[in-house]
């Protein structure tokens, strides 16, 4: 059993983790179109789950920097905003992933060694 | 060729993803007690090199965090101060694979859909 201390410390260094892999997440959920509702559903489904309050902030962030493009569209009779990867932010995921995959095995072999 | 803005949003977020696994990083390499160099020594040789301006706030950090022990010693006639996971860190550090493993996943469930 933690104290409350070590609870909210382990939960500070878990949100640090998620943080930039959330990123990650969502600009790899929208090589597909989205709106976000279903953003988010794929999200949780994947083991992700994101609040509203985090993920729009995000997306409009993401958008400004020119990684996202966004449309509004009716679809069943609701005004909805669709979200998609740029051309720019294509590029930027590949090279993200690529740099993820790097950190993934220096944390895998830090964890394996001695 | 990227745009020096698009190189720089790139960078950013580079950044925010590497943040978040150093910790984990650092946690994994001080399940062995090291000092300073020896320890970017090992983070470099895994593929994360981090400069001295990084990691020792951060040693001092997880070290008021109560994760990490630290101790002064003489070692080839200088003193050093030697870093080792505390047991609470040692606890903490086991949540946090696990918490990353399953990001993991996430994120790879989501680059190959569909």
């Amino acid at each position: 059993m933690w104290s409350s201390q070590t609870q909210a410390t382990f939960e500070n260094l878990r949100l640090e983790l998620r943080r930039g892999s959330l990123i990650l997440a969502v600009l790899g959920a929208l090589r597909i179109e989205r709106y976000g509702y279903t953003l988010r559903k794929t999200l949780e489904d994947a083991g992700m789950p994101v609040d509203e309050g985090t993920l729009y902030p995000l997306l409009r962030r993401l958008e400004a920097q020119g990684l996202l493009e966004s449309e509004w569209r009716e679809e069943d009779k609701r005004k909805k905003r669709f979200y998609r990867l740029s051309p720019m932010g294509t590029d930027v995921f590949a090279r993200l992933m690529e740099e993820w995959l790097q950190i993934g095995q220096a944390v895998r072999d830090l964890h394996k060694e001695p």
